[in-house]
């Protein structure tokens, strides 16, 4: 690789990582257990509250990518025999019921079709038929774009006495996430998405009730390396020895931490939805159509239907290798059939927003594609104005 | 923390990092499906081989420290009721028997004296007594600073029919580690040992007899995160979509790989021996004791007796705060009676044995120590000209 390469992340994540977070990256190594890095982990938790807005004093980040979060979260809730319910709309809700099966839970599923979201009723006629242990569902649906709202749901988790557990490894830090005010009892994230720190770290956070859960485990953890039982310690006063953690990757997402707390929850939230709006006008214009349904779009993550007569692999080829942007492809049934494009962090500019629609433009030029030509880029420029 | 802070980085890990490998950490992220990314991906697979030495197609660096290694081989390898004979002689020996346990296996052990080595004959008689599937041994216990003999016992588990499973955290990198040779079937590294690269990966390696028996499996593989059925697709050349890698700790590993083959494996292991002696001669004119096995200390690790009249604690606290330079204490057993002295990779030079030295001379005495003053130097200097 060419030392310097340099692309428009703008596919499902990593995204766009600020050079500030970069620098960051690269101060010299000291020692996990060095007073001066225990103060960065010290800071890390704070930060990682007000990302989650929670109390919970068992948040911290793990040393693995958001899917060893989603496993950390079902690791240390699930005993062997345990009943979950797993919401499945999408690629990681599926993951979230293969990662549950492979723990011994006995688990039941409820699907509804890719792209749309639940509704309370369906997760309610769920939990008169099976009592279960945990809930999990995603909050934002990377494979499919769909934002799910998930209050009125948690309400009903809890009135059948289940835990609840959600998957935000792609709206934290670019749409509400409220762990307290949602009652959310575990929740996991990813770094490299909204956060637009590099992959490698898992933000995870448990509530009061879920630690009550694993304090009365009957059974060790089944994973050694996602066991919170012993990794607690570490993050806890004790600073107990577990394993080494990743020093560097620590600091970049202190820095990236550092960068969200000064934007404001707020105002990254609207920056996020303004970019969604704008790049929305400006698809909607070239004829091009969401996935998801109507209402529950997720800002940051926009999937929508390859247009008829454009084919999926080149035209990402193309603008990865002529603009050098990359977007992502479908997943799983949606592959080469959905693109996926992502708003995410440093990535979720409007001047990103108008470099894709215009060198999307010019693939599907390319490749002969009917469309309204200028449509685009006019559209979104006429809502950015509006905005 | 201060952004310029810069340790002497002298315990078990993280070693000190040179200035090429941090600047290739803070390189712009990229996609982990970019055809760039992927590039690297593959020259890391080509340059892991030569540092384990071995032609084994599956090796790859896992998203995880080095514990998440040990856990990946335990996980892939072991299925509920197998048994696994693990060889106990420090902390690391013991958290591979504790994780085996939460894998399924029927464990064996067998057990010698904290620093010292097993003979093979030991392993000899607790095959004869058990056929087991796998055996499980530390090469390099950075515990206790014992150097374990591979050869001859990997002979004997092969005799009785069972797979060679070897820790090679500390050892790889900074002493011959030869997977082909020996005929280890599966091992595990760290990247922030003599590597020399921030913690964050774990490179493991597979033999074709490992990479069989995982085909043969019956049952999923306990753990999704870990699951090498899954992550060999990625590392495979269908580049399928497992979990997103962490790719600026890519970048480093990468970078720290191509500065160990520049320097050539074997004269890497030579600066080790050399700095290994030179700091032996200079700890053994102090009366400072090794813990390990006459003949089979680490050149990497050496693992020391708290001298009498001297505070554990307070003595690595003065060296962190007046010098910079960072030690290891004892683990397990060895809490508050030893001093784990790393030598790896970037920071095992002479200079830094020098002023490790001369910064441990300084804290003895203004404990008050008894020990012959000024010798310490002396004799690493001596042995420095002669060796």
């Amino acid at each position: 690789m060419n030392s310097s390469m340099k692309r428009v992340l703008m596919g499902p994540g990593p995204s766009d990582v600020d050079a500030r977070v970069l620098e960051a990256l690269s101060r010299p190594t000291i020692g996990h257990l060095d007073p001066a890095f225990i103060d960065i982990l010290n800071q890390i938790r704070e930060l990682l509250k007000y990302v989650f807005q929670t109390k919970n004093q068992m948040t911290i980040a793990m040393s693995g990518t958001g899917s060893a979060g989603m496993e950390t979260c079902v690791a240390n809730l699930i005993e062997p025999g345990d009943e979950m319910l797993v919401c499945i709309n999408g690629v990681f809700g599926n993951r979230m019921a293969d990662v549950a099966r492979r723990y011994g839970a006995t688990v039941n599923t409820i699907e509804t079709e890719w792209g749309r979201v639940f509704e309370p009723e369906q997760i309610k006629q769920a939990l008169e038929k099976n009592r279960v242990k945990v809930v999990g569902i995603v909050h934002a649906e990377t494979s499919t774009g769909a934002h799910q709202p998930l209050e009125e749901i948690s309400k009903i988790v809890h009135d059948y006495g289940a835990l609840f557990l959600v998957d935000t490894v792609t709206s934290l830090g670019g749409a509400e996430v409220a762990l307290d005010q949602w009652q959310i009892d575990a929740a996991y994230s990813g770094t490299q998405k909204c956060l637009s720190c590099p992959p490698g770290l898992s933000p995870v956070s448990f509530s009061e009730r879920a630690v009550e859960i694993l304090d009365k485990r009957k059974t060790k953890v089944q994973s050694w390396y996602l066991d919170l039982t012993m990794i607690r310690q570490y993050w806890g006063s004790e600073r107990l020895y577990h394993h080494t953690a990743p020093v560097n990757m620590n600091y970049a997402l202190f820095e990236a931490l550092k960068i969200v707390k000064e934007e404001g929850l707020e105002k990254r939230w609207q920056r996020h939805q303004r970019n969604h709006k704008i790049l929305k006008a400006g698809l909607s214009a070239m004829g091009i159509r969401y996935i998801s349904q109507e209402g529950h779009g997720l800002p940051m993550l926009n999937a929508v239907a390859v247009p008829p007569g454009a084919d999926d692999a080149k035209c990402r080829k193309q603008l990865l290798e002529e603009f050098s942007i990359e977007i992502g492809g479908g997943l799983g049934a949606l592959k080469g059939k959905a693109w996926r494009i992502g708003l995410m962090g440093s990535a979720c500019s409007e001047s990103n927003v108008m470099l894709f629609l215009a060198a999307l433009e010019k693939c599907l030029l390319d490749q002969s594609v009917t469309f309204d030509k200028g449509a685009g880029v006019a559209a979104a420029a006429r809502a950015a104005s509006e905005l």
